[in-house]
């Protein structure tokens, strides 16, 4: 069960197009609409969505946010200034890993977003159960619709996949083994030999040592490993 | 040591702009342009970045991003697409705490980002040391390009501050002592008792359990007591 987004009073359709554009790179389906300045399904709209123009065309106009919500069980009101209300204000972070919680209970959740130049009327503020407030720059912390929605979106999405943080992508390519860069370090070794590159035999260990760091911290394939040979092996033979 | 942004080849100035406003949300300062297609400094750059000014007029000018990130130490090319590269890739998230960490050591990193149309050539991200890949919807991963800016200035600057995820705000009020409550449930119960709320003396203590764990939930403040308090006398009065 995925949130919905729900856009009160957006003024410039371009941003309720950004807005379904930056919901469709981060898995969300389901915009809802209220009193709309602008038509959503203008061509602006559509080619701000770039490519997201389901989203557009899915979406419910309302002429309320208590008839747009009234289906949902929790909702959130996204909002950059603090309003003189006691509520519960939470980071876009907890709020995406609340929802998903509260989802596997069937809970059906929603997050309010403001008009471009004022952000939420303090009544619909207070229609909702909690504040998402996204951690921002205090000084400048006023956001673009769509990137108000990109980011808690994106916090939602984040929630989804199980991406590593850190992966060495090769492709097709295959680490070589220990064997293999071994190998191609003695091979390196005895072509330096080759060249007279030793002179100074004390200092061979630590030269040695590294350029086997060199190599061992770039994680060679073996593709890369058979590019090397064929490097070392054209200088040493000019 | 905060991150320097290179945006690459730029095409349009209210990218641009909008990716000073990113910028400026989440604190981050420099930004480098290599051969932007219009002038940066345009009024509709100046209109997106929406207060974000400095950051434009700082913007250095660069021909190649050779030149632009030579005095960096770590460089990341942000990009969607996977490239026939063997690379280290990171999401935005690994590479904001990687790039915090290093800082603490002295290196400077830099992050790239490609034009609108086709994102960074493969030169360029050959020039980078890692790949930061947002982690979005596969089949719509496209962002504009201050949305990549944003995406991952918020992670870098998730970093910096120390927001409590979830926190009852509320303003001046102070949160009602226990002995408070429970004072006003014993008030409620004697009007409801006036009332004669509990003709069913079996239903009676449930019906109390209820009511406690209603108001208990709400974390109510001293003001918010007083109003009750008065809801109560007025309603039991008439």
């Amino acid at each position: 069960m995925k949130p919905v987004v729900i856009l009160v009073c957006p003024q410039m359709c371009e941003n309720v197009g950004m807005a379904a554009r930056a919901m469709m790179n981060c898995g969300l389906d389901e915009m809802r609409l209220v009193n709309p300045r602008e038509n959503h399904l203008d061509d602006k709209a559509v080619a701000a969505s770039s490519g997201a123009e389901r989203i557009l065309q899915q979406a419910k106009v309302f002429s309320s946010t208590a008839e747009a919500v009234a289906d949902l069980n929790l909702l959130y009101a996204s909002t950059a200034r603090r309003r003189n209300m006691v509520k519960t204000v939470e980071t876009a972070q907890a709020a995406a890993h609340e929802i998903v919680e509260k989802a596997a209970q069937g809970v059906r959740s929603g997050i309010l977003f403001g008009p471009e130049r004022t952000g939420l009327h303090n009544d619909d503020v207070a229609l909702a159960d909690k504040i998402i407030e996204i951690p921002l720059n205090p000084e400048h912390c006023s956001l673009n619709l769509s990137q108000a929605v990109l980011l808690v979106s994106y916090e939602w999405y984040k929630t989804q996949v199980n991406v590593p943080e850190v992966q060495m992508v090769t492709n097709n390519g295959v680490l070589a083994s220990k064997e293999k860069l071994y190998h191609f370090f003695d091979f390196l070794e005895s072509k330096l030999k080759d060249c007279r590159a030793f002179q100074d035999d004390e200092k061979r260990p630590k030269m040695l040592i590294n350029l086997h760091n060199i190599f061992l911290r770039g994680e060679l394939t073996e593709q890369e490993l058979n590019t090397l040979y064929g490097i070392v092996t054209y200088l040493s033979s000019h």
